[in-house]
């Protein structure tokens, strides 16, 4: 298990590499006050439209319903947020609702994100291994500099993690073994399906990704290749 | 008609941006030799291996087969050249086939292509809509410095250009309609499908993509929204 043997490095994005919580609340904060509402309860809106993520990419795992991307999956949780949150959806424009869904759109990147990358990318190719779609990743990168050499995901893949074909798929197309490929998250889960599927596997914590209160993920929980501090420890660690 | 209605550049590889008769010539004179023949021949092969190009995806677009990614297209012409050119197959190493096969990843961009694609990424997405897979892509873009936002092309549409869902499919990826996105290529044929599809189309013309003695595509023939001299002249004429 030496980093010569790697040749990609694949990432996580929500949580691992962007702070979607804050960019969520920041953008949710400004909706809730033109409806009324409070400020305070933007970090709530966050927690609540995340809450329905999974639940809602099961659907499409489960073969309930085809593949669609994640800005559809996002804009169907909204209007359940909306409803959870008392707010009365027939008052508000689609239009607003379009906009606020590209908040994710418009995460920032953590402190090391670009640095780490950057670095990573002298050595391996790097590629966001999302269940974000392709268009959400672009725009993502273009909003915070980070310098993907190609869009991979769950879009390319048309399957959402942690299915073993989204893993696999994304290795197919790097036409690599997956022992070449490493995935890097802030996710214990994210990377034990990574690792059923033979990939390499790095884990960086970010305790803050749902605020101080956070429980899980807060170390590694699993026979990890590599653990680090953050991004520029990780390529640090590959020697990059 | 006006740049400002485009979001995205979406760019034909092969002739237009990169130099793929110099760049295989370059490394079939290197076997050539290898294999007791002249490095005189270099040219012709390349011709010989480009002229499969076409007819091989054609029995993709047609049905006739499943869509395979250009790699193992082009591996399957490199075999039919060799024995066009008399050369026993027998006698020649896999591996030496599947490194030869590599110099589509390793073509070189023409002098104005990274100038102009770096312009033009600072106002609009910029990827390439290319026949070549999503790794001889990124391979080619880490080669010669090509700042991609994201890979799409035949592998992600899982369809050959000229055939309309090759245009669709990488329009609905980037979530934009048709007019938004601009078709940029050395080929008019390829433009004329991208305007069927509803695209913007460009026009820059290789004069040299086939060697001197060209007779194609020297120059614009139909009805495109721009016509440029080469990648940094469309820019200026984008506004960038």
């Amino acid at each position: 298990m030496t980093r010569a043997d790697i040749k990609a490095c694949v990432f996580d994005v929500f949580g691992t590499l962007v702070d979607w919580r804050g960019g969520v609340a920041r953008e949710a904060a400004v909706f809730l006050q033109r409806h009324g509402r409070s400020a305070q309860e933007a970090d709530a809106f966050a927690d609540a439209w995340r809450a329905r993520y999974q639940p809602a990419m099961e659907r499409v795992r489960s073969g309930e319903r085809p593949f669609m991307r994640l800005d559809v999956l996002h804009r169907e949780n909204l209007e359940e947020v909306l409803s959870a949150f008392g707010i009365n959806r027939a008052q508000v424009p689609a239009g607003e609702l379009d906009d606020l869904n590209l908040a994710w759109h418009r995460l920032d990147p953590w402190p090391d994100t670009v640095e780490g990358l950057t670095r990573l990318k002298s050595r391996f190719i790097i590629a966001p291994h999302s269940n974000g779609n392709v268009k959400l990743m672009i725009d993502m990168a273009k909003h915070g500099g980070l310098p993907w050499d190609a869009i991979l995901g769950a879009e390319v893949a048309q399957a959402y993690k942690p299915a073993p074909e989204a893993y696999r798929r994304v290795v197919d197309v790097l036409m690599l073994s997956p022992a070449e490929v490493c995935m890097v998250a802030a996710h214990n889960s994210d990377l034990a399906a990574a690792q059923m599927c033979g990939l390499r596997t790095a884990f960086i914590p970010r305790p803050h990704e749902h605020g101080a209160a956070q429980t899980t993920d807060l170390k590694a929980e699993g026979n990890w290749d590599w653990v680090a501090r953050d991004l520029v420890d990780l390529a640090k660690q590959l020697g990059v």
